[in-house]
C-alpha cells in the first residue's frame, strides 16, 4: 500500500487518473487515512455535493495482509446528511483486494462537467475509467450481475444503487461480499450521494496476480495472529454469541434491558421481539435448508463469521442474514415482527443502496406522521420501494429521518447532527447516549459502543440507567474505536481485547510485526485521539458547536418505559467528553 | 398597550388565557418586543414545533396611534426554517387594532394535547378561545369569508392557511388588509408553522368601541406627524416611485443594474423583465378598469399607498397588486414573464399561507432539478397547487428551497441559514450580500436594505460591485432597521429619513411626543443594537457560529453575468459586521 489513486472527475476532457505517492499520509489506514485527507483537503464549508468535496476510500493498515479480521474499509467525505466529516465503515472483499493491489486510498475529486456515469476498473495492470450510461439507475444486484458477466466471478465491486445516483442523503456505498453479492455497505451519512455526485457508479476490482502484503517480521506476525485468533475464539461474544446467532443475538438482550427503541423511540421494549430475535432467525434459516448461521464472514480472513444467508419461503436467496441494526430499524422501531418482511426491506435497501438504520428510522417517523400504520409490513415495503422508483415521496424518505420529519411536521425525530439513532435508546443505555451526542459522526453506535459495558458486561461494568461513569466510558471507547477503525480490523474484536489483556497484546504484536514498529497501547490511544481531533477540528470549521453535541430535547423530557427514565447526562458533562 | 395576552395552548383542560402586565417588557414594541420575549423565554435548542417554542405577535410602539405609517406588526419565534430567532413583519389592520385594544403582545405558548384547531376572538370585552375544527384546511380567503359571515365586516384577522396547519417551514401568517382580504403576510421563516403547531387557525380582532392611543403631548405629536408626512411626500421614492408603480417599480431598475437574479440566480438580468415591470403592471391594472395603482395602503394611516388591486382578465379581483419580491420570485427567478401567471401564484400563496419569496426560490430550485421547465408558468402554478393539496411533493416544496434542494440533489440553492434569498443577487449588490450573510434572520433584504445606497442612491452612495464600504453600510442599516421594526413604522420611511435630516428629526419628535420621552438619534441606534444583540445571543445559544454568516460557496466562485462578478466581501470582513 504505497500509493494513492486520485481521479479528478472534473478534469477538462474527462476524468484524469493520477497515482500519488503517500507523502504526508504514509502509515495511515482506514479511518485515520480518510479523516486526515478530508480534514486537510476538503473545505469544511463546501457543499457536500460540490466539486470541492472528495470521496476517500481507504483499506485499513493491515488490509491485504493475512491478519485475521483485517478486511474492513473506510469511506470518508463531508457528509450530505450531517454536514460534518464522515467515516463510514464496511466489510466485504474490496479492502483486502485494494490492499493487495497496493492502494492505500482511492480519492475521487471534482465533479463531471457532463451528466455521465462512469465505471472504474482496477487490476494489477492499472486503472481504467470509462463512461457507461447503460448502468444508469441499476440496483446494486443487477449492477453486480452485469459486472460479473463482463469481468468474471473473481472481482469485487464498490457501487451505488439508485439512491446514490439520485444523491439522496440516506444513500450508501455497497461492497460485495465473498459470494460477490452487494450486501456490505458503508451505510451512514450519505456517502453514496457523494459517490453519485462524482458520477461514479461502480469501481470494479480484480486482484488476480497479486499476493498478500508481507509482514516486516513474518514469524512474529504468524505467532501474534495465532494468539489473536485464539483470543477471539475464547471470548463468549466473538467465540459463541456472534457466530451462533449473528449480531441479531442482541434483540432479546436489549429489549429485556428496556433499551430497545420501539415505535419510533416511544417504548424501550418490544413485546413480540422474540419473533424477530437472533434465535428465531437462526431457527428459520436452518429450517429453510440454507447454510444456516455461523457460515459466513463478510470478508476473507474473518474468523468470527457472524453472518449467514437468508432464504425466502421458497428457499431462494433473498439477502444476507439480516443484521441486528436492520432487524431493529425495519422491525421493532416500526412495530414489525415478521422476519420475512424485514429481510425483504433489507434486500431493497441493499439493492437501492440505502442505509438500513436511516431508512428504518425514517419509516418510523413517516408512520408517526400517519403515512402508514405502525406494524404494517407491506406498507413499509411500499414506502421503501418509492425510493427505488425515485418518486417525490421516495426522494424525501431517502433523504433520511431529519428531513422527513421536517417535511411531515413530526417533532419526535431521533437524530443527532441530522443522522438517525441506531438500535439502542439513549435513555435505556445512557452511555450510548453520550456517544450519540458527542461523536463527530452524528448518532452512531459504532463510534463508541458503550452498550458493551452498560449492558453486556464487557470491559467492566457501568450501570446503564445512571449518568455516572458514562462520560469516561464513552470517551475511552471513542478513542479506541477511532484507532481500531484505522487498522482495518472488524470492530467486533473490541469485545475480546477489552476483556482479555493478552488478546489486546496480541493485536499490538500483530500490528508491530506487520509494520516493523514498536507501538504501545499508549501509541494506539494517541492515534485514536489524533483522528478524533482532526475530525472535531473539521466539524468546528464547518460550523459545529457544543450545541450540536446534544440529543434532541425530547429525550430529556419524555420518559421511556419500562424504566420510565429520561436521558440524565448533563450538557456540561457532555462537553467534557472530548477533553483529552 | 399596557398588557400582554398569553394563551397557554397546552394547559390541562384546554387553552388557558392570562392577561399579564408588561413588567420587564414595558416600552418595547414590534421587533424589540418579539425578539426580547423570544430571547428570554424560548430555550434556543428547542424544537421549533415543540411546546417550548412561543409565537409572539406584537404591534409596534406607535401602532394604534394616529401616527402615519405606524401599522406594521411583528411576529417572533424560533424559526422552523432557520433554527434561529425570527422576526417576520407584516402590514394589514391587526396592528392598529391590537394597539387600540391595548395589547402590546399576544404570546401563544405550549401545544394542545389533542389535535384540535382553535379560533381566538378578541374585542374590547376580552378574549375568547374556542375549538372550531370546521376551519380545518381552509385557505385564508375562505377562512376570512367565514369569519366575516360570523363577525361582520369590521374585524381584522390573523390566520394560517393549509401550509401552516401542515407545519411547513415555508408557511406564513396572513394579516387582513383594509378591504378585509388576507393579503398581508408575515412571510418569512415559517412563522405560520409555529402558529399551526399551537393549533391556532385564526385570531379575529374587533376594535369596535375603542379609540386611538393618545399621545403624551398631543400638540407636538400633531405637528411632528405633519412634518413627517410632508417629508415622505417630498422624497422621490416615497412620494413618487412607490405610489405610482408600487414596489414593482424596482424590476426594471434592478435588472438594468445587473443584479436581478434570473433563472435560479444564474443571470443578473432578465431579458423580458419589461413585461412584468411596475410600469407594465400599472398599465395592465389601469386598462382592466380596476382602481389602479396608488390607491391602497396596506393599513390605516399609510400615506405612501404603494399597493393596489390586481384584477384578472375578466375584471374580477384576483389578488393585491403583486409586490416586487413576488413578481421576481415567481417571475424572473423562474424565467416567467407573464403578470397574470405571477398574480395567480401570488393569490395561491396568500390563500395557502406561504412565503412568496421562499416559494419562488423553491420553484426555481425544482426547475433546476428538472421538475418543470424554466419559463413554464402553468407548471409553476401546478407545483404551488401541490402544496395546497398537501401531497408529498407539495409538502416538500412548502418546506422551502434548502430542503427541496437537498431532497432533489441540487447544489445551487440560494439560501443563508436555510432561508431563501430575495430579489437581489448578492454579486450584483454586494452590500445586500453582506446583509444576507450576517443578518440574524437568514437571507433577508429587509434586515439592512443596502440596495438603497448601492443602487438607488439613497443615504449616500456605495458602489454596488465593490466590497469597499459594504460592511459599514450593512451594519448601520441593520441597526437602524432593528429600531424601525420596533416602532411599528413601515420600513419604506427609511428612504426619506436616510436622505432628509428633517424627516428623521420629525420621526424622533413623533416618537417623543407620543411617549413623553426625549430620545435622540443615538438612543434609537442603541435600541437597534440592543435588539440585534439579543437576537445574535439567541442564535449563538442555538448553535450558530460565524460559519452561518456566509453565503453559499458558489456565490464566491460562479461569475454572474452581465458583470461577470463574484461575491467579493471576505469572510474576515463579514465577521466585523456585528462589532459594535
Amino acid at each position: 500500500m504505497d500509493k494513492i489513486l486520485r481521479i479528478n472527475m472534473g478534469a477538462d476532457g474527462g476524468p484524469k487518473i493520477k497515482i500519488d505517492s503517500l507523502g504526508d499520509y504514509a502509515g495511515l489506514g482506514g479511518r485515520a487515512m480518510t479523516s486526515t485527507i478530508v480534514a486537510k483537503e476538503v473545505p469544511p464549508t463546501c457543499h457536500p455535493l460540490s466539486e470541492d468535496n472528495k470521496l476517500v476510500i481507504a483499506p485499513g493498515m493491515l488490509s491485504g495482509s493475512t491478519a485475521a479480521m483485517s478486511g474492513r474499509i473506510s469511506v470518508g467525505c463531508k457528509s450530505p446528511l450531517t454536514g460534518g466529516i464522515k467515516e463510514a465503515n464496511a466489510g466485504g472483499q474490496p479492502s483486502q483486494m485494494l490492499g493487495r493491489l497496493g492502494y492505500a486510498a482511492i480519492v475521487l475529486e471534482g465533479k463531471p462537467k457532463e451528466n455521465n456515469l462512469y465505471k472504474i476498473f482496477i487490476n494489477k495492470d492499472g486503472v481504467d475509467i470509462k463512461v457507461d450510461n447503460s448502468l444508469c439507475m441499476l440496483g446494486n444486484y443487477d449492477l453486480v450481475d452485469k459486472m460479473k458477466a463482463e469481468h468474471g466471478e473473481k472481482i469485487a465491486c464498490i457501487s451505488i444503487g439508485q439512491a446514490g445516483e439520485m444523491k439522496l442523503a440516506g444513500a450508501s456505498i455497497a461492497f460485495t461480499d465473498m459470494e460477490l453479492r452487494p450486501t456490505r455497505h458503508a451505510g451512514r451519512g450519505g456517502v453514496g450521494a457523494v459517490m453519485g455526485s462524482k458520477g461514479v457508479k461502480v469501481i470494479v476490482i480484480d486482484d488476480a496476480g497479486t499476493k498478500a502484503r508481507g509482514p516486516a517480521n513474518p514469524d512474529n506476525f504468524k505467532e501474534a495472529n495465532k494468539a489473536f485468533v485464539a483470543g477471539l475464539r475464547k471470548h463468549s461474544v466473538t467465540g459463541e454469541g456472534l457466530p451462533a446467532y449473528g449480531t441479531n443475538v442482541l434483540t432479546n438482550v436489549i429489549s429485556e434491558a428496556g433499551a430497545y427503541p420501539t415505535k419510533n423511540f416511544m417504548w424501550g421494549s418490544f413485546e413480540t421481539c422474540q419473533k424477530i430475535s437472533g434465535e428465531a432467525q437462526a431457527e428459520l434459516e436452518n429450517a429453510r435448508g440454507g447454510e444456516g448461521t455461523a457460515t459466513h464472514g463478510c470478508h476473507r480472513g474473518c474468523i468470527i463469521r457472524c453472518s449467514g444467508t437468508f432464504l425466502d419461503k421458497d428457499g431462494n436467496y433473498l439477502t444476507k442474514q439480516v443484521e441486528y441494526e436492520t432487524v431493529w430499524a425495519h422491525g421493532g422501531n416500526c412495530c414489525i415482527d415478521d422476519l420475512d418482511v424485514i429481510a425483504q426491506l433489507d434486500r431493497l435497501d441493499d439493492d437501492f443502496g440505502l442505509d438500513t438504520i436511516e431508512m428504518g428510522a425514517t419509516i418510523a417517523v413517516a408512520m408517526e406522521a400517519g403515512l402508514a400504520k405502525f406494524g404494517d409490513g407491506q406498507a413499509a415495503i411500499n414506502l421503501v420501494k418509492e425510493v427505488g422508483k425515485g418518486s417525490h415521496l421516495g426522494r424525501l424518505l431517502g433523504s433520511g429521518a431529519a428531513i422527513t420529519g421536517k417535511v411531515l411536521g413530526v417533532e419526535r425525530v431521533p437524530v443527532v447532527k441530522g443522522q438517525a439513532m441506531p438500535a439502542y435508546d439513549p435513555r435505556g443505555v445512557q452511555g450510548i447516549g453520550v456517544t450519540y451526542a458527542t461523536s463527530t459522526q452524528g448518532a452512531d453506535h459504532t463510534a463508541g459502543y458503550a452498550v458493551a459495558t452498560n449492558i453486556l458486561g464487557v470491559g467492566g461494568s457501568v450501570a446503564p440507567l445512571k449518568p455516572e461513569g458514562q462520560i469516561e466510558l464513552s470517551r475511552n471507547l471513542q478513542i479506541a474505536t477511532a484507532a481500531i477503525d484505522s487498522t482495518g480490523m472488524c470492530l467486533f474484536i473490541a469485545f475480546a481485547i477489552m476483556d482479555q489483556e493478552d488478546t489486546f497484546q496480541a493485536l499490538l504484536d500483530l500490528i508491530n510485526a506487520f509494520s516493523g514498529q514498536s507501538l504501545t497501547g499508549d501509541d494506539v490511544n494517541a492515534l485514536g485521539m489524533q483522528v478524533l481531533k482532526a475530525e472535531r477540528d473539521f466539524n468546528t470549521r464547518a460550523g459545529f458547536t457544543k450545541q450540536d453535541d446534544r440529543l434532541p430535547d425530547y429525550f430529556k423530557k419524555e420518559k421511556l418505559p419500562p424504566h420510565d427514565i429520561t436521558f440524565l447526562v448533563t450538557d456540561e458533562d457532555l462537553d467534557q467528553v472530548h477533553n483529552y
